[in-house]
């Protein structure tokens, strides 16, 4: 038989068990506190109608996007997860309990140039809050807490969510004179972390025409700074002059007055006048997350408000709330710095059996009382030497190796040996379940280390 | 704006969140059984380069596959999870341990001619275990033990694993002078309980050229049938005269025998030497899996023991066995058939909180430590009357819905009303929160039910 190199592509992640089991532990933690607060878990199809996919049209959507015919279909692959939403919530209108909340971890497809730690598959964790023509600012104060949750249950202390208004920004753009030049302004804010305020500057006037005063007054309005509370007290300065300006300062302050009934410290949230987002799609509050030692890797949450979702797809009004993680970027980076704990089990055991009695029989029943005390067990069945054995239990990694030979079967025991620690004990079958499962509790600790 | 009217997919799944949640909840068991038997997870691309997936060429897969273009390179959508695992099993040889043990919950894609009850994307659930040169027939004698909690956690009693041995129908096919047409014979075989032996013998004579005699004798093995050790006992009488033969056997008692220390009872196993599976790649041990009050449904759950897994990416002989589950196919027919339970909460929430109050703080802080005793509570925050949220609140199918008013504040307490009953208590948030889980862990029960 002609051998066939074997391959993976490009731009796809492939994980081998150990790192695999360390993704699954970060989508675990992101399903828990989503469904904690109440979304509904969703599943679409991967492959959608083209026409419907590409409704927006345009840019680099339309350059990157995996596209094929089969048979008289013009399909494609998802490129984010928000566009099948639109279709689904437009789709199923009829169906649904609005407000609909849903969340979807799925992977997208686009095909961009490769380059180390870009990928063409990736998963991204979404939530929405789709409202039916309304939709309260409530809402938009709760995402905080869950971003806040999320983080905080991969372990992280030192992140800062940083919220912003695009009613806010529009409405001091208007005060300038410069209100149809918003969505242009706020693209170009959008890169002041990237580029530093002078290259901004030279933007807003050379790309945009603004004068240099326009340009200095966007930059100090951008740069207001301090706690919560000093930011909005120094914007209460500017209302009265213009209504949405006004409207947006109302939103920042409901979303940031209710963030400590939500359990959010002062410490993981700020109110960031420089966020922008660079998508036109939003239309009030808006997210970015930063690990605040690693403020390299960009936002690691994003999101914010929007008022129609699904504009393209049905005239009903159905304006929402979302953030997105680019999950598959964000567990690439943090693998790469090291910043995956090691701590946690990575195995895909708790427990490997070893039998070493003429009868497998009661190594069988062993595992599977272990089992029923809800521990993950691998029995080892090859006849190999102990040597071999152990060498194998070694490179799985199994914090546990249960020994079961003639003599422990005579005395209804088991020999425990820690694989961490060598040590070894003799215990009955319930004991080794009680003994294991206490070790492994204090193994508890984050998921992601903070440096 | 142009509406373009929204659709999904002809053969493509997308559930409504009720369903969905009854989805996962399958999902879930299976991830649990899986990783409890030492499973790793794991995720493969769903996109990978053609000439890889159609290594072994040929038949209805080249027909069906998704193939395409991306720049110069010829893609393809996997269409099973075996093919990507011996991929990936060949290109990490050297990094992985073995015997390696994976589960792999993943969608697959195949262009059927569109009909009711087909889909194109659907999932399947799989297990294998992979030998480095050998693999213990204990770990043939473990799948069916895993099969067994599977179906048992589905909340099913009555659902029976069926197992043959290839090399033994092997055997008895050369004692007959045919074990060059063994293939050929096993394919047919294997329609036995869709076309019934009369046409079996009819095909065995007319397409393979066996005499009636021969085809009469194969049935008669085929329907050898009783208790396990009846069966067993009744093969006893072939022994001495073919190799192969014997040797299945062999297998065919161990896997049997070892089954009560594995936790299988009799009722749920048997030997069946009818099985035969139409696949070439199996060489020993063989499984079918029937629901026993909807034989129609037909497998549920089929593998086997094969001797090469990745012989066409690799020399290294990678011996394994394994099961698949076609879990979109299976859940589309026990949800056509109305055998998925209604009794176990298929709310995205177990609590809806209404505010009444105010200020929506103190209802926040209600949600929040619910929450924290891991609760599922959704928020609500629209500014509705109070029918329309009790409307909202049955249209979710929430078990609970919790109010709070400036009353229930003041003596710092929450209405608690059971969505069910009706019944409506008065109590602490702690009280509550115990109040409601209990309530909740009443109503567990089946997932899947047995008419």
């Amino acid at each position: 038989m002609q051998i066939i190199r074997p391959r993976t592509l490009s731009g796809f992640m492939e994980l081998l068990p150990e790192k695999q089991i360390k993704m699954e532990r970060m989508m675990a933690v992101l399903r828990q506190v989503y469904e904690r607060y109440g979304f509904a878990p969703l599943d679409t199809p991967i492959i959608e109608d083209a026409q419907i996919l590409l409704a927006k049209g345009g840019g680099e959507t339309e350059k990157q996007i995996y596209r094929f015919q089969k048979g008289d279909s013009d399909l494609a692959l998802r490129f984010d997860l928000t566009v099948p939403l639109a279709k689904y919530v437009a789709l199923h209108e009829q169906e649904l309990a609005f407000p609909f909340r849903r969340y979807q971890i799925g992977k997208v497809y686009r095909g961009e140039r490769s380059q180390r730690g870009r990928f063409r598959e990736f998963y991204q964790a979404d939530i929405d809050i789709i409202g039916d023509g309304t939709l309260d600012v409530l809402n938009e104060a709760e995402i905080p807490a869950i971003i806040y949750q999320v983080f905080r249950r991969f372990g992280l202390t030192r992140f800062q969510i940083r919220v912003n208004n695009r009613k806010l920004l529009s409405g001091f753009y208007t005060m300038l004179g410069l209100g149809e030049k918003s969505g242009d302004i706020m693209r170009t804010v959008d890169k002041l972390d990237k580029l530093g305020p002078e290259k901004i500057s030279a933007l807003l006037q050379d790309d945009l025409g603004l004068t240099g005063d326009q340009a200095a007054e966007i930059l100090r309005f951008t740069a207001i700074s301090g706690g919560n509370e000093e930011v909005l007290s120094a914007l209460e300065n500017y209302r009265g002059r213009d209504e949405g300006f006004d409207r947006g300062l109302e939103e920042l302050n409901t979303v940031t007055r209710n963030l400590a009934a939500f359990g959010v410290p002062e410490a993981n949230f700020a109110v960031d006048l420089s966020i922008a987002r660079g998508l036109d799609y939003y239309t009030g509050t808006v997210y970015e997350t930063f690990l605040l030692d690693h403020p390299e890797i960009g936002s690691v949450c994003s999101g914010g408000r929007y008022d129609d979702l699904a504009g393209y797809y049905t005239t009903r009004k159905l304006p929402g709330v979302g953030i997105s993680i680019g999950l598959t970027r964000l567990f690439y980076i943090l693998d790469e710095q090291g910043l995956l704990s090691d701590a946690l089990p990575s195995a895909p055991a708790d427990v490997l059996v070893l039998p070493m009695t003429d009868s497998p029989a009661p190594a069988i029943t062993l595992a599977e009382a272990l089992r029923a005390q809800g521990l993950r067990v691998q029995l080892y069945t090859e006849p190999k030497k102990f040597k071999q054995k152990m060498r194998y239990a070694d490179a799985l990694r199994v914090p546990f190796a249960v020994l079961l030979g003639e003599d422990e079967l005579a005395q209804g025991k088991c020999s425990v040996k820690n694989m961490t620690t060598g040590e070894q004990v003799l215990l009955t079958p319930e004991a080794a379940a009680v003994h294991i499962q206490k070790a492994l509790a204090a193994l508890d600790g984050p998921i992601i280390l903070e440096k």
